[in-house]
């Protein structure tokens, strides 16, 4: 009985490994950048038209509405979206989680989502950090001694707030480890959840996903032309 | 008097068609996509940082959220926004429409929003119509004796919906008339809105909207890939 249990175990675990995930979710928090989220969830939503068992959990402080608007800033144009889970109750079997950027990454009080990120984080299979979403990742500690990347405009700022962190500036996005996507800025959170989709999902998949989405994708990780832009340049961490 | 209040009416006429639009809204409906719709408004949130007196108005059938599942599918995979305006109660001063598309366009229960589009288009200044957005377009008869393109999967689909339009296949976006932009599928909603900043707010501000957005932006609204990955033909209006 002890071996049949072993070997269910085992079996069970083998499944877990090597069956491509299907729940997903979002971090969402006040001055969350639009297209850094919904980007990555429209390949998503896509993908669920032919792959019908993927489940999505919006999550936020509370189980409200979330403005994209910054609250630091002289303006009140934004859109809002709706959360499904609080960082309190999040669910059990949550796969991989995209973690987006924006404005709102620079607000003092991010304690919450900082600590959701870092707790939830062993349980996942796959993280998603895209532009300064990069710097709540950082801050939680899981991209000490990585290499990766963030926004190109904000990179002085994203850098130091990840001192263990080696920054990748040419970079449309890094493959921070076996579990971490680390993309550039707002649009390179699309080709980061694309190379994620081919790498787990096959490129087929991911090819067709471009296409339907009319996506002139970036393929080569190392192909952008922002980090000059903007002036960026790698920072090594500090020893 | 008289002389007076002509003159004060025409000066009043001027600057309001000299002075670029500030005011914005977006048709939702379930089973939008979503970055056709926040692909765009990324692009005026970031906008609105600079322009700080932008106001965004989100318009849907009630004002509650809005999913972007497609009720015809089998997933339940997707987001919901928040709208704040009804169909029946816009705000007065709307300047410039933006239609995304989506699987919803294929509802059979869509009056309520081309009635809409229909009645509010006169007010406008400016439309957008990205994907099958402008199947909506066309269905409220705007795009007739004009050309127009639309979302290169859903080709045959689309250029069915608008039997006096000029379809153009091999484009990013077309501009249909002064008023009406018409973008290709999804992703083109941001080069097409990219134009509309281009075409009423200076090259400058286009440029570094998308810069910001790190959007590996398509300039040349002939350059399209996607009508000949799908197959897409131009189709000439039935005489």
């Amino acid at each position: 009985m002890k071996h049949f249990l072993t070997t269910s175990l085992l079996l069970a675990v083998g499944v877990a490994a090597t069956t491509p995930p299907t729940h997903f979710g979002v971090v969402l928090f006040p001055g969350f950048q639009a297209l850094d989220a919904f980007g990555p969830l429209d390949v998503l939503n896509v993908f669920s038209l032919q792959q019908t068992n993927l489940t999505l959990s919006v999550l936020a402080r509370n189980v409200s509405s979330v403005t994209t608007v910054p609250q630091t800033m002289n303006t009140t144009f934004g859109e809002s979206a709706v959360a499904t889970h609080t960082f309190d109750s999040p669910p059990s079997d949550l796969e991989v989680l995209i973690v987006p950027g924006g404005l709102g990454t620079r607000s003092p009080d991010l304690e919450p989502e900082i600590d959701f990120i870092r707790t939830i984080f062993p349980s996942l299979r796959y993280l998603i950090a895209v532009c300064t979403g990069n710097t709540l990742v950082a801050r939680a500690g899981l991209l000490d001694e990585k290499k990766a990347t963030g926004n190109k405009k904000a990179w002085s700022w994203v850098t130091a707030q990840g001192k263990k962190t080696h920054w990748i500036a040419k970079a449309r996005w890094v493959r921070s480890s076996e579990k971490i996507w680390s993309t550039s800025g707002v649009s390179a959170g699309v080709d980061g959840a694309l190379n994620f989709m081919e790498t787990v999902y096959g490129e087929d998949i991911a090819t067709g996903l471009a296409q339907y989405l009319e996506w002139n994708r970036v393929t080569d990780p190392n192909d952008d032309e922002f980090a000059a832009i903007w002036g960026a340049e790698d920072v090594l961490p500090v020893e």
